[in-house]
């Protein structure tokens, strides 16, 4: 890969050596995201000042230096990963987080953390639902990039649905602002939306006012058990239909409550052990919270084999700690996991749950899966040995099949990870010809050198024909 | 203007004559939208099926032919008004209603009408809360190309935080779907939320997939009366600062309250005439709204001068009557208004009040302003008499200021009408050269020979020079 050494001379000269790294352990430390596939790069730059971007994208610009923006790097996607090298411009000092009480806003710069952000709203009565699993480690510029979700998505929304502005630099270096700190806005094409969620590859977002909602007063979780998982989905359905939205309601199917029990040495539920469970909380105000409260126990009533209350906030958090621990549990079943983060809509569950029964038996691989019962977002965890080429080859099989299906049921192959590398063969199966072409011809737009996160997306790349890191990241499992 | 009889001729030849009519009636009727500045087009397409839109559309850019597509044309802006000629889509033959009441979302074609699509939601328990004050007349395509709002924007949001899918043709006539039938989707750029809000430009909807919520079970509203504007918003900032979120907060100057009461021939709150008000309405569960009614009234006793809750629904909406009388009662001061529905973030609220009290004097106009107190969207109507040249000289310069005066503070020229023919001059005053540069270059990338809804939003239009039709339209006020 070229090594723009004049570029990189230039941008050295203009930022100082204290923000464009070219060390060894700069380089090798910003080769690679949670998709562990590493390409290094010919500089860092880590910028102390916004307008360092600008400078950069210049530079950037003149001499066609691949640029790529990184937070903590926890995408499993590889949309971080420098594929064609060139510069890292790591966020992480960017960090900067204010709360507008009277207005329910945050300002912050995007190399703030998630939870950060939460505490910081949380402190003055505010809530910012977005909650990817990875928040005490990923930035709100990475959960913008992506669109990230999380586990309240059905109630309260992803990302982009608090995002009420953005500051940034567009990919030839003009500072630019898509909106105001408004509740609404109404002023020319919306750049804003367009930038959430296109993977760093259409700007370079520095800054971003969020949306707040009033924290809720009570909480109140509930475990319930059926008897397999169509039982479980179709329960589900008949909590929707009463209009029931729980700010939390996640789904595990038996094979991953068998993992968290097998790894924690104890039931998910006691006395219902294999089961299919969904665990779900209420939120909101306290007399609001008791009233839905009676009507999700009539409704465990009639539908769950049995259910449990938490007396408490300590109950609460025992019973969601299983949840959590169920992701990391399912490496018993193999040292690799394709989670597929597609979604379904809600009235091909019980098909598609059907399916997934099929899918196991065809490719004698375990397929724990789990998820977010209330947006359809549901984690699909294809499990296999890496060093076993008959097992790779059937998980390479069971992905491309499971993302054809998805699609055929109206759904999406991605629900909150987004494409970058890992899912790039299967952009057309969710696009038409069509649409990739619309989306092309707005990059070229936006971005006419091609200089800005290149080689992701729209380019096929195989994450399974290439070596991973053996490498433990803070985040990861167990 | 140019007639494309050849490219006219053919498009019938493929439609028929009736879907695409030409005679005189027709393309007057086409003509115009609620800016009322006319623009005969030479052909009036109707679509039967939403195929026909694509062969339009193929033909359009084989001959270079200007669309313009419209709904019912309420827009104030002039952003369906076929300013080039050419060919106009009327949408009002696709426009079915399918609500999904287990998903709570509802499928729709452009041309159904937005509170249509509330009174299905609200057969079946749920609720579609974006309410512009035409929803009786306009169309959802509408309001999905303008990113329509009303008085649940500081609430609930806006049209675009309620659009999950949408279907229609890019301009050069291939069909495309952005988004599938579910809460999350990460899979691509977003040119969903680039097409909502760009008027007409970038593509033609035919279909989209809204997202609904539960149906409040219980509304509660109350008047509250203030010595004047600055007592009023500030009372609306401490609740704020409770956060007390009610569904609608609206605030009415004492200019529109004499008006009101001038045209209703009766005070808007008995015992305080000419006061400045807010109104606001409570929406939850029964439970939500007795504990949050509570907290509204022992903030009205510290700061209002008095309040009246609404005992009933036919107290409130009496109440209501008021707050949709006083843009029509406006008139008597003038028969021209210019509605700036412009946008002011919360901490500025004094300040532009104080600031609109030197417009007035400055201008010699009255300018009347009431709006959505939640969001800052407030609409500032600088009233005139269009035969009186010293008036309209004076409005002219007076909108000018304010525009320049609401971007200075950090809010926006416009928060749910658009940009259109008539805020065409001010585009430029918000978006800085590289913003505008960039919606360009997507306008090129998307329509590369400009057939969309041409003359709009980036080439300076100025309304106040051009005749308008002496005509009334049913959705006009009195």
């Amino acid at each position: 890969m070229p090594t723009f050494a004049a570029a990189t001379r230039e941008l050295q000269l203009r930022l100082g050596a204290a923000v464009v790294a070219t060390d060894d352990a700069s380089r090798q430390a910003a080769a690679f995201d949670s998709s562990k596939i590493p390409f290094v790069p010919v500089a860092v730059i880590k910028p102390r000042r916004e307008a360092d971007i600008g400078v950069a994208l210049l530079l950037a610009n003149r001499h066609r230096v691949p640029v790529t923006v990184r937070g903590r790097g926890t995408t499993l996607m590889g949309s971080a990963a420098p594929v064609r090298g060139g510069w890292v411009i790591d966020m992480l000092r960017l960090n900067r987080i204010r709360i507008d009480a009277e207005a329910g806003m945050a300002h912050v710069q995007a190399g703030a953390k998630t939870a950060d952000i939460q505490r910081a709203a949380e402190a003055v009565g505010w809530f910012y639902p977005p909650d990817p699993s990875s928040k005490e480690y990923c930035t709100i510029g990475g959960n913008i990039a992506c669109n990230a979700g999380g586990m309240h998505g059905g109630k309260y929304g992803v990302t982009r649905d608090f995002v009420i502005a953005l500051s940034g630099f567009l990919p030839t270096g003009e500072a630019v602002t898509w909106g105001t700190a408004t509740r609404k806005f109404a002023a020319g094409f919306n750049l804003r939306d367009l930038w959430i969620g296109s993977e760093g590859m259409l700007g370079v977002v520095t800054g971003a006012v969020l949306k707040l909602i009033p924290q809720p007063a009570a909480r109140w979780t509930l475990l319930t058990a059926f008897k397999d998982e169509t039982a479980a989905l179709q329960a589900a359905l008949a909590l929707f239909r009463r209009r029931v939205q729980p700010a939390i309601c996640e789904f595990l199917d038996r094979e991953s409550v068998h993992c968290a029990e097998h790894a924690t040495g104890r039931p998910v539920f006691a006395g219902q052990s294999d089961r299919a469970v969904i665990l779900l909380e209420l939120a909101g105000s306290v007399s609001e919270v008791r009233e839905l409260k009676a009507e999700v126990l009539a409704w465990a009533r009639q539908h769950a084999l049995a259910s449990r209350a938490a007396r408490n906030r300590t109950e609460a958090d025992e019973l969601w700690a299983v949840r959590r621990k169920c992701s990391g549990a399912m490496f018993e079943l193999g040292d690799a996991k394709l989670n597929e983060d597609i979604v379904v809509p809600m009235r091909h569950y019980v098909k598609f749950v059907r399916y997934l029964a099929g899918l196991k038996r065809r490719s004698g691989l375990p397929i724990p899966t789990f998820g977010h019962v209330a947006d359809g977002n549901l984690h699909v965890n294809i499990m296999y040995h890496r060093g076993d080429a008959a097992e790779a080859k059937a998980a390479e099989a069971a992905v491309a099949e499971l993302m054809k299906t998805v699609v055929a049921l109206g759904g999406a192959i991605s629900g909150e990870h987004g494409i970058g590398l890992a899912k790039s063969p299967f952009l057309r199966v969710q696009h038409s010809p069509a649409q990739v072409k619309a989306m092309q011809a707005v990059k070229q737009a936006l971005d006419p050198r091609g200089i800005l996160n290149p080689g992701k997306m729209f380019e096929v790349f195989h994450v399974w024909k290439h070596e991973r890191l053996a490498i433990k990241l803070p985040w990861d499992h167990k």
